[in-house]
């Protein structure tokens, strides 16, 4: 999420979700922290969308309701976004626009036009904000494919004619700036994917993201030259698949997309099943096949299996471990490492060089992507003859005020992520993260024990309940000598001298001690004590 | 761990860690489940080392002392495990032998050869080992560098004698088996160290691993061509370093290794720091300097960082974080994605076939490495002419049966890991695994309410305790209303006509629930009810 601001007119470029980390267990997602934007919301004019993907759509439904501006965004987008939005009941009082490239429109003092850009879902954009003071062009994620799938190539001329001689300000993806050279196109991978299943001798099945519309029109489009049935697995795909049927961004010729029933009753070597879990999701079709637990499809002696996707970062072993099982189930599996079955959606350092040098900017800006991205896209720029100090590395909340021969960073506003956990919201150094992080470790012991009133002596015998520290068969002995050591504790304390308070933190402590002491682990111990 | 067996003899190959995996959480360590060896005691000659790194030497203080048998490894690898079996006070009662390599000798019916091989570690061997049916090669880890830091590079034609015009049987590295071409040389990252450092306007730190001796040879060769001093930071690095230097490993000239305080009396342009941490390990020097939090340490202006490592898969989020961090501070990080400052030790496919073609196996094990790198590994030795019948992809505990004709598994045996948790032995799927996960997710809460035997009725207000699951100013108001809430299960239950046990589940899942509607959240819910 990026804001752009002149005088009294704010316009934002996507609104997304983080996903979490493992630092953050429990954690559904991350959305960005609005503050700013709520406090200037009189300023704001509008949320302009690059593409579909979760990472530049997914926070709209929390933002929108607090924010209520217009949203424009392309033609997929769009059907993407009221998706989402219908789904918890915000799309009726949504604002929401649809943006074809090349046909401008004014906000406030901007003049926004979209551009065409390739990237890993149809109808991805880029945008050009002409201010006052000069163009600003975000390209949004991009890599510059001459031969996509889908058949629209950037329109570089366009581009260049945008920012007229030199953009005021350009900020381009940075994901993948550590890359030299060029991104593959996908028609390496549409050749990859046609000769796998020429070559199978039975079913071939291909994982792929549920948004990757391109990659199911190359498996469908080999499908037909094989004379073969796809079928689809897995509810996101199967939705996809018919909205972006629907809406022309996918074409079968009729009866090659069938029913699993019906694909049920085709010879092995007649059948493509295209799935989800390309990510290793312990929930999805592909995931399923491979522990041998899916209800419909079993790995048979002759099975293909395409992972067309390569891991996400922090997904790589779980995505590994799942091409071991599809092995041991007895498929052959064709993955990323081994065979262009998949290329990414992001640019590589030469095109982000050819991007600069249409630009032509006076400003750079390097944005999506970690530090070390943004760092490695500055020092390209450099190496092109970019003054250092008109090359901005930001953080999260830096404000960059620029004017037409002088820019720098004067101010930092609250921004970073708000984490969504069930209906809580919890900010990054929340004590619930470290909490969790710590039961993970080594589990939790509660202690419970009844005093009486009077004596401060325990009425009954403390009873000790555990979770994720020990197995049964150990426990039963461990925890009779961990009442006992509860009972001596007290006595010694004298306990009914002392403030309940008191007695709790000085078992805790003393149970902390023991446990460790019997078993080398450090649970964390909770002590419930109370007086009758 | 492997075990090879003829008749009355059996001996051990390797005996490592695993480390332990993010669905595990808590485990300090795995080691092989040695069963079948303590149950075949009698039969068993020695263990065999490959090489000291701990994935093949970590298991030895576990396993020594039930299995009580002599070990034989190289010098190096010899020195490692002393330490190890020391720091342990099992040195005394080991029986260690250092092998030198082709120097054969005995052990029940099997002629063992140790021969040398390249890998990140000196001193790495391969094992030949003669039983009266033909001879078994068994590769270890190993890479084939014709320059490597060390001087030592393989003897091929050594090799191919060893084999004597075709093994019987090639167990070989497979890590890298999906790996087109050739490993590059060492030779190529002590060329980009050595640049680095001579372009280096200021300090530089190098982190690599503290096995790697080899890499810290090539640092302190540029530094003395540059006229800089070294210092070491970190106690592992810093043993390393000293063991490596009195056994002949590390060659350094006088006064090349300085203490950190001489170093801090250098100008930054003279000076190379050497640290861990180049797997993003928490505590280790690398990452607290990343973090600002180093004693010693502290990123400043024209310094260099060198990440000469690659991330072990698992590690590679927490490594680009303290890339980041670094870029953070400062520095300018230079790490494998953007130049060749390391090279794995691992070979790929074109020294893996030259493996097979100098050995010329009748049978052929691929070994080390995950399910699907010992497939591509069988893969690559059929494309070469080995016949799929006599190509074996194993699963711990498979048992192999060859004769010189005809090789078969014939039978499974308990093998595969124990988990290390502080004292205790845990097996894969023990429950408090799966518990511990369930907690991380979502934090655990306790209910203690304790009835009066007579009439049921709570002799005080239900207490709520929870840990990772809320925020102190959340939880009063939540937790009052819990409490009230489970009084009005226990009297709706009929509490007092109850046996104790139903009242407990009863109000787990109706507080599981309760808490679920109340925050979109499912904790873990622990209850204590007791009688008195």
């Amino acid at each position: 999420m990026m804001a752009l601001e002149f005088g009294e007119d704010i316009v934002v470029i996507d609104a997304g979700l983080l996903f979490p980390e493992e630092d953050m267990p429990g954690v559904d997602l991350g959305i960005p922290d609005i503050t700013y934007l709520v406090e200037n919301r009189d300023r704001l004019r509008a949320i302009l969308i690059t593409h579909g993907h979760e990472d530049h759509i997914g926070a709209l439904p929390f933002v929108l309701p607090e924010l209520g501006v217009p949203v424009y965004a392309s033609r997929l987008a769009h059907g993407l976004i009221s998706v989402k939005l219908r789904e918890r009941g915000l799309l009726r009082d949504a604002r929401l626009n649809v943006v074809e490239p090349h046909a401008p429109f004014r906000l406030g003092c901007f003049r926004i036009e979209f551009f065409r850009v390739c990237h890993s879902i149809p109808d991805a954009m880029g945008i050009a904000v002409t201010t006052p003071i000069g163009t600003v062009i975000h390209t949004g994620d991009f890599k510059i494919d001459h031969t996509p799938a889908d058949g629209h190539s950037m329109d570089l001329a366009a581009i260049a004619r945008l920012a007229d001689d030199g953009a005021l300000l350009l900020c381009s993806d940075s994901t993948y700036a550590e890359m030299k050279g060029y991104t593959e196109s996908e028609q390496v991978v549409g050749e990859t994917l046609d000769r796998v299943i020429a070559d199978a001798p039975g079913r071939v099945m291909v994982a792929t993201f549920a948004s990757l519309i391109s990659r199911m029109q190359q498996v469908i489009d080999a499908a037909v030259r094989h004379d073969r049935k796809v079928t689809v697995v897995g509810r996101s795909m199967s939705n996809n698949v018919k909205m972006a049927t629907k809406m022309g961004y996918l074409k079968a010729p009729p009866n090659t997309i069938v029913s699993m029933n019906e694909a049920r009753r085709l010879p092995h070597e007649r059948v493509i099943i295209m799935a989800t879990g390309s990510q290793g999701e312990p929930t999805s079709a592909l995931v399923r096949i491979a522990n041998g637990a899916h209800r419909d499809v079993e790995v048979a002696p002759g099975d293909t299996v395409v992972i067309s996707a390569s891991p996400i970062p922090g997904n790589e072993k779980v995505v590994a471990k799942t091409i071991d099982n599809l092995f041991r189930q007895g498929a052959n599996v064709i993955y990323s490492r081994i065979a262009t079955v998949h290329v990414h959606g992001h640019a590589s350092q030469e095109e982000l060089k050819t991007m600069i040098s249409l630009v032509n900017p006076r400003f750079f800006v390097p944005i999506h992507g970690e530090r070390r991205h943004l760092v490695a896209h500055a020092a390209l720029a450099q190496s092109m003859g970019m003054p250092k100090e008109n090359t901005f590395v930001l953080e999260d909340g830096d404000v960059l005020e620029i004017s037409a021969e002088y820019a720098g960073v004067v101010d930092k506003v609250t921004a970073g992520h708000i984490f969504v956990d069930g209906r809580t919201l919890w900010d990054m150094d929340s004590s619930v993260f470290a909490e969790r992080r710590r039961l993970a470790r080594q589990g939790v012991v509660v202690i419970a024990a009844t005093l009486s009133e009077s004596t401060g002596d325990a009425l009954i015998a403390p009873e000790i309940v555990s979770y994720g520290f020990v197995e049964l068969d150990e426990s039963q002995e461990l925890f009779e000598k961990t009442s006992k050591k509860v009972l001596t504790i007290l006595e010694e304390e004298g306990a009914a001298t002392l403030r309940l308070e008191a007695v709790r933190a000085r078992v805790r402590d003393s149970i902390s001690k023991f446990l460790h002491k019997e078993t080398g682990r450090r649970p964390t111990v909770l002590t419930v004590i109370e007086q009758v």
